[in-house]
């Protein structure tokens, strides 16, 4: 074991050359495991990818229990890494590729174990700005409304049904680490949950494609001084009928050049500006 | 050789059997081809995928000049079809995953040769609301501004340098064929062409995530009644310093959590609304 010691404590450094070293086992063909982290097969770990993304975690309510990386991206990471309990496993990237699957350019990973979520009520509470998604069921979305959110304003996320696992690696990736530091709940009572949401002080803003909703300009000026609800749903289907009868206004973006939606992100993007752009 | 005959017209259709047959070349190992056009080896073609794209690709400028498919999807685009010079090859799911190289579930494809591309000069006459991209080189954000301007208000898409294909297969799909129908020109003369536009009467607004720019919706409301040219640099290195200096305004968006930029296609789409919100 090697120890890199820095100013403010040491980073525990652990050489590996065998692919098959049973430490490595957090990392291993991570493209066909924990899809489904629910199913009994999953490990449900949380894995983070590159050094900005680890560095998130770090700073995130993950704790992660071990490193795999290459040596360049220690030295990129041992001022974060010091004086933490977290072995950083070494490896060549040839090593790497070899326990994780495939080549993975960005060279470093972090594990850490999934930690409980608050529930819906207690997630809201103070908050001013939330995303409500249902159905959104790609990963990829999910990380970029994440990554979108946390750059405009949006201080918690709620899952309603048929969405995807914001803690998938893919989800973690896109969102750039901001699925795990933009706290989210998931619903346990679907779409009863709005009430509760409107009963708080909420006010429920559907978004919809539909020519005969309100411009999101116009709604967003009219909910300006009221705690915020965004429902989004997946790009197609949209939102369920429930959640729409459930929300104080249908909301839609002006679109020019036929009927076409907006990718579920850059719709919700948008929401989320019109919001954040009001004065407050 | 089938003819499916509706009123206004036949569609040729002709059953083919044999993965090797040369009259599917058109369509022949996709992955691998074509990612470069602009080497000898590459055909050019422009490739449409699915029954949305390819129905987006004949009201485009690109005449398609074979299709290949399912029977399903020659069922769905027969009314668009009719009366057309095109041959429609009809193939099973198992035979067009054997030309095409791997399982495209949305079984049909067009294929069209590329056009004759205007210059810059003549891209802008008359538009209002213009992108003009450097360094954008990354095939699915290419596309999503694409699709984005379309339903944002936005007229004509100028390419500075560095660019990727805008009409390569994967572009053309995330667009949803709006790669096809939004006008576009290669700058030659870059960043010369900037000064051009600026003579024509163009605000040259650069999107930047340094904090000491200009609010979006303060920059926006500034040049309300002139043409723009939104411009915008790729994710990390951003405008080139020449880009820069040649535009008139910086402009950022106002952040939350810290100093992230948001994805290059989500940052164009927040200018591209806030341009077309402001009333007319």
């Amino acid at each position: 074991m090697a120890r890199v010691v820095e100013a403010d404590g040491a980073v525990d450094v652990i050489d590996i050359d065998d692919p098959g070293d049973s430490r490595l086992d957090d990392f291993r063909d991570l493209n066909s495991v924990d899809r489904r982290p629910d199913l009994p097969s999953g490990k449900g770990l949380v894995i983070a990818e590159g050094v900005l993304v680890v560095q998130r975690m770090l700073a995130s309510r993950f704790t992660p229990r071990a490193l795999l990386g290459t040596d360049r991206r220690l030295t990129e990471l041992t001022p974060d890494l010091a004086g933490r309990e977290v072995p950083y496993y070494r490896v060549s990237a040839e090593v790497m590729a070899e326990v994780v699957g495939f080549h993975l350019n960005r060279g470093v990973l972090a594990a850490a174990v999934r930690v409980p979520e608050p529930t819906v009520a207690e997630l809201v509470s103070g908050a001013r700005t939330i995303a409500v998604l249902e159905g959104v069921n790609d990963h990829e979305n999910l990380g970029s409304i994440f990554r979108n959110g946390a750059g405009l304003g949006v201080d918690a996320v709620v899952f309603g049904s048929g969405c995807a696992d914001p803690l998938y690696r893919r989800a973690v990736r896109v969102s750039m680490g901001h699925a795990l530091l933009v706290p989210f709940a998931r619903s346990t009572r679907w779409p009863g949950d709005l009430a509760m949401l409107r009963e708080r002080g909420f006010a429920l803003l559907a978004m919809t494609p539909d020519p005969r909703a309100e411009a999101l300009s116009t709604a967003m000026a009219a909910v300006r001084d009221q705690p915020l609800a965004v429902l989004v749903g997946a790009e197609g289907p949209g939102l369920s009928e429930h959640a729409m009868r459930a929300s104080d206004i249908r909301v839609r973006i002006p679109m020019s050049r036929g009927t076409d939606s907006l990718n579920v992100a850059t719709a919700a993007a948008l929401a989320f500006y019109e919001r954040s752009r009001l004065p407050e």
